[in-house]
């Protein structure tokens, strides 16, 4: 395996910075300076720090700060309870494609939503995803900006997104055309008996956009904000990385951790930490 | 729908109690007498309160309530990190056999275990779990005691069960043979986009040996305890159920809910929910 693997340990050239990581310390622009700081090229903002900081404001500093940006986090959301609610976020969707191009994004993530309020029925749900998907792919394909489709956990089904497995959101790429892809985060998909599979697959068809970094902690005290600093859970990163290396992905290694409790720790801590786990770990 | 459903409204012969749902509250002898002052006619006690209560005095209670075991909870457990760890869990499972066919139950039902202590290779886990299977099967078929594999959600992949998808459970039994089925958990399953294929499938093969109910909360506080009482939630339990009735299912909707917020409850109070739930909402 280790002759498929890049050498991460002597650089961080592949290591990419998603501000969610830090993002109850520093808001954008902090973010941005520590990236400097410590030597990270590459960067993955989020949409409201990005309108916190002013969009054109965001895209001059990160320019001036020299860092590439792997994509900007996220369109999605498309399932509402009506009409209005779902147009509401089809037109959300064509802005943040608008964003990501002035952001110079090399793609946007979309984390598609979940069941609207009130409503059990899942396939209603992928069937509105699939219908706002369309709706947008023209705008996406013209302002040759790629859609990355991030499956979510299937602990999310409900109430994040209803797109749950690698499988199923290459079904949706497929179902949607060119211009598409998927985020293989080892958070949500590190469990899937068919994880290779489907990873090949990805490669194979040139869907394989992002890849996201973090450990699953045993035990994990949270559903949403309890996800692990790499090395710290039971996540095999350098076979999951080995799969994804194999299937031809080209891309940084994004770390994005949600945690409470590394919500609380210095921010530089932080990115020392993850520096060190990405050149051992990862 | 509505012409392939079992009409639950008037009666709960298909009602079963898996004694989890009171644990807190009841021991066996007591989850016994609650089933029949409540006309509940049968039951799934768990091995820790048969060993507490006293293997052959529980069968007798049992018997003598009138009350039919849909199931015995549980056997499974395999992964272990030594060769003897791997020993003990195979004997053990031999003895839950033993148990299952003494308390008649109908099948025993198999949480076969995760990730060893140690251990990020979830490739090897469901590779001893296969092998730990493998050394019982003789046994349960000898014994006439089927085995049903509960597939747990994939939030569970890493420290309770390593087969997360009804289609791995079923792959699983195919590959096993006859003598052994898959429980369908609506916890577990609901979000999954093959579920409709896979409970067809599972049909079609005789191996829907247990159907378990309870719902999905929004928001779900807990990965273990926060399991809601059947229409508290958003899992489409009617469309589940068709889906399993239409595959042949014959048996009990047995309801096992685990969460600290039911367990606080006055346990008669709770199954005079469970019965108006079953016969409304289930």
């Amino acid at each position: 395996m280790s002759e498929i693997l890049r050498d991460l340990s002597s650089d961080i050239s592949l290591l990419s910075l998603n501000t969610a990581t830090v993002r109850q310390q520093w808001n954008l622009a902090e973010a941005i300076e520590g990236c400097v700081r410590h030597n990270i090229g590459s960067i993955t903002p989020w949409r409201d720090q990005v309108a916190e900081c002013g969009l054109d404001e965001a895209a001059k500093r990160i320019r001036n700060a020299g860092l590439t940006v792997t994509s900007l986090c996220r369109g999605g959301w498309f399932p509402a309870a009506d009409r209005e609610g779902r147009q509401t976020a089809i037109d959300d969707n064509l802005r943040a494609i608008d964003e990501a191009v002035t952001l110079d994004a090399a793609c946007l993530v979309m984390v598609v939503g979940a069941l609207p309020k009130g409503s059990k029925d899942i396939e209603d749900a992928r069937s509105q995803v699939f219908d706002g998907m369309t709706a947008i792919m023209d705008h996406a394909r013209a302002s040759n900006m790629p859609l990355a489709i991030e499956p979510l956990h299937p602990m999310y089904a409900a109430d994040r997104a209803c797109v749950n497995t690698m499988k199923q959101a290459l079904d949706l790429c497929d179902e949607l055309g060119d211009g598409i892809g998927v985020v293989a985060d080892v958070y949500h998909i590190w469990w899937d008996p068919e994880l290779a599979g489907q990873i090949a697959r990805a490669g194979n068809d040139d869907r394989l956009l992002v890849y996201h970094v973090c450990d699953w902690l045993v035990p994990t005290n949270d559903l949403f904000l309890d996800r692990g600093m790499m090395g710290d859970g039971i996540i095999d990163l350098k076979s999951i990385r080995a799969m994804v290396e194999s299937a031809g992905y080209p891309g940084s290694c994004e770390v994005e951790i949600f945690s409470q409790d590394w919500w609380k720790r210095d921010p530089d801590e932080v990115l020392r930490i993850c520096i060190e786990r990405h050149q051992t770990v990862v």
